[in-house]
C-alpha cells in the first residue's frame, strides 16, 4: 500500500472538484447550545453515487430513504445531522427523513431521490424538525469550497476529535482526489459500526465499477473495526464521483480501477482506524491478527471473539497480557481450533506456544501490552486463512460514560417531542 | 413448580444420606494466605453419576479427565481446587489431575476412575502440586458429615459469599434428599460459566434417567445465566446419586422421576441465580424474557443478544431504561424481527409498542430499572416460541476488578512454576 503513488493533502470533502459543504448549529440536542449538528454535502456536477449500510435489522429511517435514494446512483447532495439518529420512529421519522431530503432537493435543483440523508445520536426520539427545517435556508446558501472541515465536525457527537483526510493521486495522466470525513465513537464493531462515512472524488468511474470498489474497501476496513461488539442503527457509507477531473471513465480490472480501489481502502482505512482510536473512552489501540485458520470464516470468527470478549479487554485496559483469556476466547469461538496447536504473540514476543505458557518473562509481555499500541498474533496451525481485526480496550470510564442518555429525553419532553 | 412438595433443608451436599465432605487450606493462590481451597465430597455407597461439561473448545485438564472418569457413571468423590484452574498446562496439568484423582482413590479404597477432579482459578499457571499434595492425607482423614459448607467455601474465587442448597421431599413414600453448592462470579454465559455446581442426593435412579434428568435441568438452569458474555474453560456439574434414602428405582417417566427431574432443576436454577446476584461487580438482577418469536432458536437469539450487550448493560447499571438500545441489540441479533411488530415492556410498563415509544412516563420506566431485579419482556410477534436469560448490569468496577491477575503471576514465579 505504501507504494502507492498519492499524497495527502488539505480540505477533506471539498478537496476534490466540484465539491461544496456547509454546517450549521441547529440546537437538535438542546436549542441553549451552539454546536455544528447540521450539514450538507453537494456536488456541482451530477454524480454516479454508491453506498453501504447497516445490517442492523432495525435500520433508522434516514437509512431506509438514503438506500431507496440511492438506488438511481445519482445521488448528489447528502444531508446530515448528530445528536438524534431518527431510528425507532416510524412513519413520523420517514417523513421527516423525506421532508428533509425534499427540501433541500428544491433549493439545489436537484430531485427528492438526488438528496442521501444521514443521522447520528440517540435512538427512540422523534426528530426536533421545528429547529432543523428553519436552517435549511441559510445550508444551502453557505455552500462554500472552504467548508468541508465543518462537515466533520457537524457530524461528531461522543467523538472527542472531528476525523477527516484527503488525498490526491495521478489516474491516466490527470490528477485525481478523493476526499473524506467520519464520525464513530461507541458501538463500533464488525459488519460495521455506528459510523458516518461520506467520501467524494473527482474520479470518473461507472456505477457498477464504484459499487465493487466500494463493497471490496468497505470488507477491509468499516467492517474489520470493533470496539464493545454492539451495532448501529445507522451505520452509513456514502460516495459520491463526479467525474470533475477530467479523465477517461476508469475500465473494468484496469491499472487505473486497481489503484482507485486500492487509494479508497487506504482513505477507509485510515478513517476506520482513526473512530477506534477515538472509541468511547479508550486508552490502547490493538490489532488482533489470525493466521493459520482451516477457514476464512474460521479466522474471522476468532479474531472478533478475542476482539469482542469484555475479559481480555478489560486485562488490556490493565497492561496485562493475560493470554490466558485470549486462548479462553479462541476456544469459545465456534471456530475449528486444536488447543495444543496455537501460538499467541504478544507484539514479538510468544506468550503461547502449542497451547502453553512460553518462555517470555512476564514482564517484557507487560512492556508491550503497556504501549497504547500493539498487536496480538494467534496462529492456529490448521490452515492457510487469515482475518485481521482492529479494537480497542474497554476502560472503566466507558461503562461510566454510558450510564445514561437521560439527558437528550428530558430535552424531548421540553419540546413536547415525548411523553416518556 | 411451587407446587412441588418438598422443602428447603440444612446441610449442603451432606444433606443426603451417607454423603461426607472436608476442605483445607492448602495456599494454592499464595501460601502465606488462610483460605479453604482444596476440598473433598465422598459418598460411603457406590454412586451412579452424570455430568455436564463446558462446550469451550479449550478444556481445563480436570474437565477432561472428569469427562473421562465420568463415562463409567460410577463417580463417588470429587476432589476440587480454587485458586488455580490447571487450564493450557498440557501434558503436566493432565498428569497433575490424574494423580489427584489416584492419591484420593487411593486412601479411600476407590478405582481412580472412581474420583472426579475440578478446578478453578487462574488459567495458564501449572498446578502448586508441592502444596496440594501433603494436604490429600488430611482432606480424607477429616471427611465429616458436617462439612459440606466448608467446601461450597472453598470453591469461591471472586465470590462474596458461599452458594448451598438442600431439598427434602417424599418420593414413593421414602424421604430422598438432595444437597447442592455452586461457585460462579464473572465469565457467566449461555452455554455455562465459570461455574463449578456440585450435587448430591440419596435418590435411587438408574444412569440414563440420571443424564436425561441432569441435562434438561442444566439446558433450564446453567445454560441461561449471562454476566458478561464469556465462557470459561472449566465449567463443570457433577451430580452423585447413592440410592441410600432406600427408595424403590426410580422408573422412566413416572411421577417420582417428574418430581425428581423438577426438583433438580429447581436446586440448580436457584444455584444459577445466585450465581448472577453474586455476579463480579454486579448490582442488577435482570430477567430477560422473549415472546413471539418464530423458533425457539431465535427467541434463544434476541434473548442472549439483549443480555450480553455492553451498551444496554450499561444503562442498566445507570438506572437508564433505554429501550432504544434494547431494541437496536435486537436488531443485530440475526434472529428473524419485524420492527414494526416489537413490544418491549420493562417491568409491567410498555416501553416500545410497535417498534415505537410507548406512552410511559420516563420516570415510572427508570423506577422500575433503579431496582435490583426487574423483568425485560419483549415480544416479537412473529411466532410462539420462548426464551428466558437471567443477566446482570456492567459496572465500571467489574472493568476494574478485572484489569489484572499479576498477583497470581508473582506467585507462580515465586514458586519456580513459571519464567514467565
Amino acid at each position: 500500500m505504501s507504494a502507492t503513488p498519492f499524497r495527502k493533502i488539505s480540505g477533506g470533502v471539498c478537496a476534490p472538484k466540484g465539491f461544496l459543504a456547509n454546517a450549521v448549529s441547529a440546537g437538535i440536542k438542546s436549542p441553549d447550545v451552539e454546536r455544528l449538528d447540521l450539514a450538507l454535502i453537494y456536488s456541482e456536477a451530477p454524480c454516479v453515487a454508491a453506498g453501504t449500510f447497516t445490517t442492523n435489522r432495525v435500520k433508522a429511517a434516514p437509512v431506509r430513504v438514503s438506500q431507496a435514494h440511492l438506488r438511481d446512483r445519482d445521488v448528489q447532495a447528502i444531508i446530515a445531522n448528530s445528536g438524534n439518529a431518527n431510528a425507532c420512529t416510524g412513519v413520523t421519522g420517514i417523513q421527516d427523513a423525506r421532508k428533509s431530503a425534499k427540501t433541500v432537493a428544491r433549493s439545489l435543483g436537484l430531485r427528492q431521490g438526488q438528496v442521501a440523508v444521514c443521522s447520528t445520536g440517540v435512538i427512540g426520539l422523534p426528530m426536533p424538525m421545528m429547529r432543523i427545517e428553519p436552517q435549511f435556508p441559510s445550508l444551502v446558501e453557505g455552500l462554500d469550497r472552504k467548508k468541508g472541515t465543518d462537515v466533520a465536525k457537524a457530524i461528531m457527537t461522543s467523538d472527542t476529535r472531528h476525523k477527516e483526510i484527503a488525498i490526491s493521486m495521478e489516474l491516466d495522466g490527470h490528477k485525481v482526489k478523493i476526499g473524506a470525513c467520519a464520525k464513530g465513537a461507541g458501538m463500533i464493531c464488525p459488519s460495521m459500526a455506528t459510523m458516518l462515512c461520506f467520501i467524494t472524488t473527482d474520479a470518473n468511474i461507472g456505477r457498477t465499477n464504484l459499487d465493487k470498489a466500494v463493497h471490496e474497501a468497505v470488507e477491509h476496513s468499516f467492517n474489520r473495526i470493533t470496539i464493545d461488539g454492539d451495532m448501529s442503527t445507522n451505520d452509513s457509507v456514502v460516495v459520491l464521483a463526479n467525474g470533475e477531473s477530467g479523465m477517461p471513465r476508469i475500465q473494468r480490472n484496469s491499472k487505473s480501477y486497481r489503484l482507485f480501489r486500492e487509494s479508497l481502502e487506504f482513505i477507509m482505512l485510515e478513517m476506520a482506524k482513526s473512530l477506534v482510536k477515538d472509541g468511547e473512552r479508550v486508552t490502547k489501540f490493538v490489532t488482533v491478527k489470525v493466521n493459520g485458520a482451516r477457514t476464512y470464516n474460521d479466522a474471522k470468527k476468532v479474531a472478533e471473539a478475542v476482539a469482542n470478549s469484555a475479559l481480555v479487554k478489560s486485562s488490556w485496559n490493565g497492561n496485562d497480557p493475560n493470554w490466558g483469556r485470549i486462548i479462553h476466547a479462541i476456544g469459545y469461538s465456534r471456530a475449528m481450533i486444536r488447543e495444543e496447536l496455537i501460538d499467541i504473540h504478544i507484539g514479538s514476543k510468544p506468550a503461547c506456544i502449542g497451547g502453553l505458557e512460553a518462555q517470555t518473562p512476564m514482564d517484557e509481555l507487560r512492556k508491550t501490552v503497556a504501549k497504547d499500541k500493539f498487536t496480538i498474533t494467534i496462529d492456529l496451525h490448521l490452515g492457510d486463512a487469515e482475518y485481521e481485526v482492529y479494537t480497542s480496550d474497554i476502560s472503566p470510564e466507558y461503562i461510566d460514560f454510558n450510564r445514561s442518555e437521560y439527558a437528550y429525553w428530558k430535552q424531548a419532553r421540553k419540546d413536547g417531542l415525548t411523553k416518556q
